[in-house]
């Protein structure tokens, strides 16, 4: 399997408690790095990572409240003092564009590296981005402005080579990454052999859904149909559903059915009101109708 | 003793270590609160110093780099989702004047609170603030940017009544206060008691200077001559000089000996370069000059 992970940088809503920061998921997908958000502290909590600054590639940000976006400068600046060559993209909503531009001309005008801002269209479910290994598509979300979460679909890989069939059929080296690829091979006795009997399947393909802020979104069922992991706001309990209503979040229960609809396969429930001091509630409640879900929380890396 | 504590919040540099957070510091006078700077996870720190936001009452700004002022926008917001009343008044250099308004325009337009921002000229070593507990000054710092520091001096409490002499003149309640503040008492029979017979003098006036980021300033050591606790930056050792000078910032060394011709009584070094993973060096290197020093720390509690 090729590493897909998710960890957890921060998972609480705008209020800062003692035990959750805002905001902020890093996606590992073979070595390449996505950064989901970045709230207030993203950088402080990256150091704890291991990871590599100069392989994220694309930060994807949900929309333009405080604490989905205050860390982004501070990280911007930061991979700049560090002399960070690779290009970087960041996406979201449009309003963000300036906020960036605004930030890079006063505070860090020289930055070593290119960056790039593409505003992402939070009204359509559209791919926005796609390279050899994975497919990033937007999912528009219901929040109290323009906001998307985004879904991280893993590309297939290359079927696996069995070793005692290529031994067998004498097959040389330079045939092997074409048959990877697909291909049969004809022996020097003018046997066919199909590709089926050459290689075992490639590894099934996973998929990461990233949906916060935003009430109850039907079209997530479609969009997210059968993945293997989704991320959903929780930020209240069902006690406090007209509170979520007015503040266009989601209630534990409302993320769970968002999930069976779905049929995801995992759910993970984050972005919590700091009015809770144990989640265990939103948890059970969730459970209710969603057994397969978990609480995130900070340094958790989760695979799809 | 009337409370005057200094909290350091963070004492890092711009680049965030696992150690250090960015620079911010909280004063407490009196339970007046000033935050000196407000570096990204300023707010995620003030929950764990147990203190009431409402009593902020100014927040005093160095200059315009990240790493000082980065935790402004989420603190500020943060005050407002909480429901602050009191008014907030920012000083700081004029430069950050737009960055605040910006940042409220685009993120927080609808704050609870009032939101001054008042200039500070940093070519100018003047009072920039007084009330009854305090005077604020400016300290003008040479840095690669408009910068100052901060002087706050307490100012003289009242004299503190001798409660067995009130009761031998048989002073009555009403007359108190008016013995604190300086008057003496004419008793029944016609004698004059000198406010000094009646009093114990008031506690002596302390001071504390906030000195980040610069390279050496020499008129520190008249406009901070004998004050009781300086924190200057600090932020490589004299193995870096040609950095520090490259960067218009101090050594060990250089702030060891602005404290020492300033005769305060107490240095406390910061704003410590990532480069160092043990910061005994520093403090090794500062005392050679000036033996009462000592390091900051994050939550360390200092009293002038």
């Amino acid at each position: 399997m090729q590493k897909f992970e998710i960890q957890i940088l921060g998972c609480g809503s705008a209020l800062p408690t003692r035990k959750h920061l805002p905001s902020c998921q890093v996606v590992n997908l073979r070595d390449k790095l996505l950064l989901l958000d970045c709230g207030e502290g993203a950088q402080l909590q990256w150091r704890f990572t291991g990871l590599n600054w100069q392989n994220i590639h694309h930060i994807l940000l949900t929309h333009a409240h405080g604490d989905h976006v205050f860390g982004l400068p501070g990280f911007l600046s930061t991979m700049g003092l560090l002399g960070r060559q690779n290009p970087l993209f960041i996406h979201g909503p449009s309003s963000l564009q300036t906020f960036v531009e605004y930030m890079k001309a006063h505070f860090f005008p020289d930055l070593s590296y290119e960056l790039h801002f593409i505003p992402v269209d939070t009204t359509v479910h559209q791919q926005i981005f796609e390279d050899r290994s994975m497919e990033i598509w937007s999912l528009p979300l219901q929040h109290r402005l323009p906001c998307c979460g985004y879904l991280i679909k893993e590309k297939p890989g290359q079927a696996h080579i069995r070793r005692e069939m290529i031994d067998f059929y004498e097959v040389p080296t330079w045939a092997i990454n074409r048959i990877k690829a697909g291909e049969g091979w004809t022996t020097q006795t003018g046997e066919y052999i199909p590709h089926e009997r050459l290689t075992t399947p490639a590894d099934p393909v996973r998929s990461y859904a990233y949906c916060t802020d935003t009430q109850p979104v039907p079209e997530l069922a479609e969009w997210c149909k059968g993945i293997d992991l989704m991320y959903h706001e929780a930020t209240y309990a069902e006690t406090e559903k007209d509170r979520a209503e007015t503040y266009a979040h989601s209630t534990a229960l409302q993320a769970a059915k968002t999930a069976k609809a779905a049929g995801v396969k995992r759910l993970v429930i984050g972005h919590f009101s700091s009015r809770y001091e144990d989640e265990q509630v939103l948890l059970e409640e969730a459970q209710t109708v969603f057994q397969n879900t978990i609480l995130a929380s900070e340094r958790l890396i989760l695979t799809p």
